[in-house]
């Protein structure tokens, strides 16, 4: 029980560069998995089912809702995103510690159900730095940087409500806070019952 | 405010090699500064003063109490130990992280008056295995083991207090472990109350 893996859950605003570190966090350790969300928006060019996402009809994600199959689901701008249960609750059971890279809504939903995970926000070090990053990638219109700047504005009002608070300014230095935030987990002692419980019933032959 | 270090207090059973585990860390990394308790007990052979601990009169200890010269202090046997709150403070305020290895009672005295630092426990993996070490440091008498095995399962009523459990079975993989730790904390949203603030400020100006 104690070997179990950890669920990580990894948010943070749109253009803080999550991506960029989950990826190279899950190709420079082994310890961690990877968890694909399944959605019903419709592909963009160059994603492939099961690798970005594992893309469905609204009535199969519906149909997997009602099965009790997400851990987490839920609807933005018509459409839905949800952590299928199968794929997580193997990868903890093997001791994996598993990573999803969701929005605030799914993290909060998370930690309610699962209050042993860890909760990470990833942002960059300042609101200037955010928005030129924002610019810098060239996919978006104008008015599509204001939303996600003013939406930035509304979840940071979330902060103080996760475990840990990655500041991006250097991408080695994030994946190396998030490894040792992994690690660091698994000495709490949440993580350590069954140890705690052996060594005392151990120790207490030796009691007075 | 957000670069002071972090006081990392450990303690754990006799026995459980929390003074090799405090060596190697500090001879391995520059962040931790080791704080030199004071006591009012003899020095035992081979023991220097400023080096495992500063030795001091009765008096002098007890003058340095009504001053506030300590952040936590206990008398174990008759003797006074206490953590000098000077140089702790000092290193806190330059960025080092301070380590502390005192008894649980003071441990929790320190917990208690500065609720941010974190409280380590170091316990070997099995309660046969603390008997094994105390025997084979061949330094006490029957007696004096049976002593330290019967307090031990008092003290591990309050392992559930402390922040991390490290189980040491292996010297590199606990220095690992509390090293991960001292890096994670410096991401906990309660050390990071500044940047938290400071970016939400930058952000309002992008709200609608």
């Amino acid at each position: 029980m104690d070997d179990k893996g950890t669920l990580i859950v990894i948010s943070g605003f749109s253009g803080a560069g999550k991506g960029t570190i989950v990826k190279k966090l899950i190709n420079t350790y082994d310890r961690y998995a990877l968890s694909i969300s399944m959605t019903t928006r419709a592909p963009r060019e160059g994603e492939r089912d099961g690798v970005e996402y594992f893309f469905s009809t609204k009535e199969q994600f519906e149909e997997k809702i009602k099965e009790g199959g997400f851990i987490e689901h839920a609807c933005y701008c018509g459409n839905y995103y949800g952590t299928p249960r199968a794929y997580v609750e193997k990868q903890l059971a093997e001791g994996k510690d598993v990573i999803l890279e969701i929005e605030i809504q799914g993290a909060l939903q998370v930690k309610e159900r699962f209050p042993e995970s860890l909760l990470l926000f990833v942002t960059p070090p300042t609101a200037v730095e955010l928005e030129n990053r924002l610019r810098g990638r060239k996919t978006e219109t104008e008015e599509q940087i204001a939303g996600r700047l003013s939406r930035a504005y509304e979840e940071s009002e979330g902060m103080d409500n996760y475990d840990y608070i990655i500041i991006n300014d250097n991408l080695d230095k994030c994946v190396e806070d998030v490894h040792s935030i992994a690690l660091a987990a698994k000495c709490e002692p949440i993580r350590k019952k069954d140890f705690i419980k052996d060594i005392r019933n151990g120790l207490k032959a030796y009691s007075k």
